[in-house]
C-alpha cells in the first residue's frame, strides 16, 4: 500500500505539477482509503518527499544494475553518458525538479529535500566516477566528472519543455570525445 | 507603471514562486491599481510572461554589453564562462526557472512561454558563439557551445538550492581550459 501511495505521488508530480498534487488525487489514484494514507504520511509534504526518495532510491538501483551491464573498451563513456542523459530525461528528474522548485520558497519542504539532495548528489558523482574509471586523485578529473553532471542536469531541464532527445544525443556524442581526450584514453 | 509591475512581478516570482504569485500581490508591490493593472495585463499569464520577457531582454542588453568590455588574449574565456555562469545564476534564471516549471503543466501558459523560450535560446547561443570566437563550421564545436550553454544552465539549477558559487567558480576553471584546448588556441 506504501509502495502504491508512492508511485501515485510520483505519477502526479510528473503529470499535474506540485501544486496540481494533492492528498486527495494520491488516495483516489492509489486506490487507498484516505485514513489509511494519513496514517502512512499526514501531510502532503511527507508524502511528496517520500515518494520523490522512494523512486529515487529504486531509480540509483536500476544505474547501478546499468552500470554493471556497461560496454568496456572504447564505447564504454558514451554508453556511460547515455545512461545520465537517460536518467536526467526520465519522469524521476521531472518529479524532483517540481519537488526542488516546490522546495525553493518553502522552508519545511526545503528542509525536508534538502538531506535528500545532498545524498542523491554524493551518491550521483561516485557512480558516475568509478563508471568512467575516472581517477579523482589527477588534477582536474573531479571537476570534469562534475560538469559532466551539471550538463546531463542542464540537459534534462531543457527535456522538461519539449523532447530533446536528438540534439542531447548529439552533444552527448561530442562530449564523450572531450572526455576521452581529457581522461587521456 | 508598465516597468513597474513587471519589475514586481520577477520579484516576487523569485520570493515566492509561481504559486505564491497573486495579480492582487503584485499591484500591491507595485503600488499600481487593480484597473490600471488589469487593464495593462487582463490575466496572471499575461503578467508573468511579459514580466520574464522583460527581465530577459533586459539581461540580454546587459550580457551583450559585458561581451563588449571582456577581455581579450588568454583570459577571455574564462571571463565568457564567468559572464555566462552568473548570468544562469542570477534572479532572471530563478524567475524563469518558476516560469518553466509552471508552463510544463499548464497549456496556455506553454503557449505563450515556448516561443519566448525558444528565441532566448537561439540569441543566448548566438552571443555565445561570438564571444568564444568559436568557429561553428568546424566539427563539433557548434555541440561544445550547446554543451557549455547546458552545463551552466545546470549549473543555474543546482544554485537555486543553496549558494554554489564555490564550486561553479572551480568548474568553470577547469572548463574554461577544456574549451581552449579544443577550439585549438
Amino acid at each position: 500500500m506504501r509502495a502504491r501511495l508512492l508511485e501515485a505521488t510520483v505519477d502526479l508530480l510528473v503529470e499535474r505539477g506540485f501544486t496540481g498534487t494533492s492528498t486527495t488525487l494520491v488516495s483516489e489514484r492509489a486506490g487507498v482509503s484516505r485514513g489509511a494514507q494519513l496514517h502512512h504520511f499526514p501531510t502532503k509534504n511527507d508524502l511528496v518527499v517520500a515518494a520523490v526518495e522512494h523512486l529515487t532510491e529504486l531509480r540509483a538501483a536500476e544505474l547501478a544494475e546499468a552500470v554493471a551491464a556497461l560496454p568496456g573498451g572504447k564505447r564504454r563513456t558514451r554508453a556511460v553518458l547515455e545512461m545520465l542523459g537517460d536518467h536526467f530525461a526520465s519522469p524521476v528528474f521531472v518529479a524532483a525538479l517540481e519537488l526542488w522548485v516546490a522546495a525553493r520558497t518553502d522552508e519545511t519542504l526545503s528542509a525536508a529535500v534538502r538531506p535528500l539532495e545532498q545524498r542523491v548528489g554524493r551518491e550521483t558523482h561516485k557512480l558516475t566516477s568509478v563508471a568512467l574509471g575516472a581517477d579523482e586523485s589527477q588534477p582536474g578529473v573531479r571537476e570534469l566528472v562534475q560538469a559532466t553532471l551539471d550538463l546531463v542536469r542542464g540537459l534534462g531541464l531543457a527535456n522538461t519543455f519539449s523532447d530533446d532527445t536528438a540534439r542531447r544525443r548529439r552533444i552527448l556524442d561530442h562530449w564523450a570525445d572531450v572526455l576521452d581526450r581529457e581522461l587521456n584514453r
